[in-house]
């Protein structure tokens, strides 16, 4: 029926690697990447959509234990900070949360947006000028999807000051932070999302998300039991 | 080796969907998309990673002839003034790209971030709080590649004034507009970008977009004929 469907197979494997993809804090091994492994990873991350053809996400690939070491500490500050602003049960849930590995993984991979790059010599970006960031991500996303398939674990940290990984890192103004990284071979990938099975948050029903035409009208009707 | 890895078939699946991926632009079907695969393809958008398990992505299905020619409408005069930004070659190129499909796909959906949401309780966003907007980029990447693996096309149009598509999709102050998108089957998948194929930009060697430890620093060196 549709000729440019791929095989089942290989269907399977995309979502597979969207449902069973995990924001992994606390799986890692300290097993060495391949580097043509590694290579793959960040070959499918440039193979990422980008407004105009513009191809603005870079790829800081840091292994240096010292460099982590400075980004962990940045990652220190930044969480007790953040710890600081809940109170009661959410606070001690939030402290009893592992929110980073970034000493556990062996690579961390830092994404930049680039604005500085005459490609794509502007197309798309007139009315709508952020969606060079919104490339970058895409990006992310393809990196998290393919280390998946191929057994890896990605962990996102946002809990940093950027100014501070932008010195570690000798990040120029040109770029913006999008992203920092961890990834790494993993002993599990857990059955749901870690924040789901520390009680963090759950899971909103599809109906909560999909609205028809218009802002707020619904496409789907709940189902009476409130699955989706 | 790794346990975790998926089968051959399903790995392939993933980078195959990475790979051909396209912008499509030119070769929309007007054929209906199935109700329930337009149910799995939101259902995967969904299920992206977020941000403190905020899923802040919502997503308008808009299907309405009448509101799609107002956002057609939006696109072409969008699509003048940045014409006017070019001149000579640059110009006549740019007025021979087709950059949306609007009116051939016979869906388009809206992307939104939507920041008035108590779920996440603000976890991870004290220091990175633009990382709500990224959590719903990587849905849009996400539907772009499940999409692909069942054969549909997606085109993303960011030649849009984002004030005129909210009045016409009524989206609220506390959502972000992140991505409008034409989806739909196609009668091809270009074997290489359109603005590649049509002489707009090139893709950049990996070796350019890779670091090692620091900004600048190269991972990779360039092959001597260039290649990567």
């Amino acid at each position: 029926m549709n000729a440019h469907r791929f095989g089942d197979d290989e269907v399977r494997g995309v979502y597979r690697a969207i449902y069973e993809r995990r924001d992994v804090r606390s799986a890692f091994l300290s097993d060495p990447i391949p580097a043509p492994m590694l290579r793959r990873l960040l070959d499918a991350a440039h193979h990422a959509p980008s407004v105009g053809f513009m191809q603005p996400a870079r790829f800081i690939v840091v292994r240096d234990p010292a460099l982590r070491a400075q980004i962990h500490a940045n990652f220190e500050r930044a969480d007790s900070a953040a710890a600081a602003l809940y109170q009661d049960e959410r606070a001690a849930l939030y402290r009893r949360l592992k929110l980073a590995a970034i000493m556990d993984a062996p690579v961390n991979v830092c994404v930049l947006c680039e604005n500085d790059t005459p490609r794509g010599a502007g197309l798309g970006r007139a009315s709508m000028p952020e969606t060079s960031l919104y490339s970058t991500v895409c990006a992310v996303q393809n990196l998290w999807l393919a280390a998946r398939a191929e057994g890896l674990g990605i962990g996102w940290v946002s809990i940093l000051d950027p100014a501070q990984v932008r010195a570690t890192l000798a990040i120029p103004d040109t770029a913006t932070l999008v992203a920092y990284l961890c990834l790494g071979y993993v002993s599990a990938f857990a059955d749901e999302p870690d924040l789901q099975r520390q009680g963090w948050e759950f899971r909103a029903p599809l109906e909560e998300v999909v609205f028809a035409e218009r802002f707020g009208l619904r496409e789907y009707n709940a189902a009476p039991d409130g699955s989706s």
